[in-house]
């Protein structure tokens, strides 16, 4: 038999890579019922008298993103063999935790397409956007108070007082072309990774976890979330508009540091010093200019480098992930980190 | 020595009816150690390495505000005889929901002036008032996990998603002349009652009260909320920059259906009926048409009759105050619905 299985193989087509949007699927197939059951308590949390809610959340909630935060929580807490419903509630008010960001997000960066959909403040308006956000906000924390455990509600408020922060950080690093390494890795920590740590963590906690497990999956979600974030970073500068679900060049246009500018910069030549003032500090770009900082990124391995720093983070998080139990969630946990880097490749 | 004291007071000067300042005084000396423990607290979650997080946080924490609503979490606590100290971390919460309502709210209202001072988006801008909300909103979050009851943070939570969703409403009010006394009624409970209420609620909650105190504690904060608002709202009518704090005529500017509007627009003659529409409907105003607005509400009684409505809501307020239980805590609550009609007397 294995013989012949051998066979059948060797004569099939060759065997493709697996891919990110296969570890994806496979998590959602595993989680089919929690993640059923997270869209009814969305859905629910968002209903109102006040019809611009639903419509404008109801929007941002139905625009498909992949879910990659709630899983993490539905994730941690099924590996741990938990049987309750609470996990539920939490990864629903973490993935309203993400719109609320998003939608601020948005208004702040004055983006018109997320997800390959235009956003909700070029269909409603900023003042939409912001009031409905802290709606949406408000509610993600009416869940987690309804889940009732004092310790997650204190690692999800801790991540949102971090994410905010880091927010704020982004802004005051933006156009501004002297900023480091090290203080664009506290941007990612802060605005992507604290909430994906924060995820994984109040699985685990609901899910009574003992200490070494509940650090385990924690520090889990954090590496795979500065992880994912820096390959979405790659992605602007090297991926095309349909992969990304919104424009490329988007943080480029809007004078962002992000890892692959940061390399850029640090290594540029000194003719070509002016060329980053201009288009990052004082924001004065053509046509030309996103193709030309490409070409830098590439000729300095900008865009490379920050896949290699990627991939370092992936090898922290399946480090992790070996510290907390074994079975099939972790299985597809661990498949999820280790394709990521599959996103841009 | 009573006959003597009798004569001191005669021969002074005409006694001054108690206005609304002196009650907020002798509250907030009742509560003085209280409250500067509540703004060690409220100082302490500003701090950030992100300079810009305790530069704009505390403009907005410094700028004065009277502290009517973490007062009010105190006072019940008090009044209850409450003598632990989780009622200032309820308290600095209350006045931080507060503060990130009014970041966001000078955003989305374009507002320049408060509380007598420019205002933080016109300062540091809407980008960094949006952010910085979002993040003094999360602290909130986390002073009241801190004070760690499930019954306070559920009413608190609750309390935050009604004031967004009150936001919203009032949005979708704005500019709408057909605007109904009962719907701007709908707005006043949500954007403003509803915090007044939780605070009074939470403090009663934390002293640990019994069914009828805690709901006649809550009702208490609801209808002096009402009646605040209103009066607010006629304020920007019939009051005075300096003491308004902001701009009068600026709810005019904006197209706000506030109570005065509603009620001048319901009893505008026909041909009065194009002014209203031109001016908040359709937005356009020219310098002389505010006047003009406070003479036809003048004329129709719009600004008295919001008064009305204020002092009803005020005898609400002192009804459900008798349910509770007496004292000097009591007594500066009474003291502050009675004379908060005084504000614009």
């Amino acid at each position: 038999m294995p013989a012949r299985l051998a066979t059948s193989l060797e004569t099939a087509a060759p065997p493709r890579a697996p891919e990110f949007s296969d570890a994806v699927l496979r998590l959602r197939t595993l989680l089919a019922d929690d993640l059923d059951a997270v869209n009814g308590q969305i859905l629910a949390r968002m209903e109102s008298p006040v019809q611009l809610i639903p419509d404008l959340a109801g929007h941002l909630v139905n625009a498909g993103g992949k879910r990659i935060r709630p899983m993490l929580t539905l994730a941690t807490a099924r590996t741990l063999d938990y049987d309750g419903d609470d996990h539920v509630k939490l990864a629903a008010a973490v993935e309203l935790i993400h719109g609320a960001t998003l939608l601020h997000d948005d208004v702040v960066d004055g983006s018109a397409l997320r997800r390959g959909a235009r956003t909700a403040n070029v269909i409603w308006g900023n003042k939409e956007s912001v009031l409905v956000g802290d709606y949406v906000f408000s509610r993600a924390f009416e869940l987690m108070v309804a889940a009732g455990d004092l310790r997650v509600l204190q690692v999800l408020s801790r991540a949102s007082g971090v994410i905010a922060e880091g927010e704020v950080l982004q802004l005051t690093t933006q156009k501004n072309v002297a900023t480091k390494f090290d203080t664009y890795i506290d941007v990612v920590e802060a605005k992507t990774a604290a909430l994906f740590a924060g995820a994984a963590h109040a699985g685990a906690i609901i899910a009574g976890a003992d200490g070494d497990a509940e650090e385990a999956l924690r520090d889990y979600g954090r590496y795979f979330g500065v992880a994912y974030q820096l390959i979405d970073d790659a992605l602007d500068y090297a991926g095309f508009d349909g992969d990304l679900g919104k424009n490329v060049g988007d943080d480029f246009r809007e004078g962002k540091m992000t890892l692959p500018v940061v390399y850029a910069v640090a290594r540029a030549r000194a003719e070509e010093k002016p060329f980053w003032r201009r288009v990052i500090a004082e924001g004065r770009q053509t046509e030309a200019d996103f193709e030309e900082a490409v070409s830098l990124m590439k000729r300095d391995d900008a865009i490379v480098d920050t896949v290699v720093c990627a991939r370092q983070y992936t090898e922290r998080a399946l480090n992790a992930l070996g510290k907390a139990p074994d079975g099939r969630y972790a299985d597809a946990l661990r498949d999820l980190v280790k394709t990521s880097l599959s996103r841009i490749a």
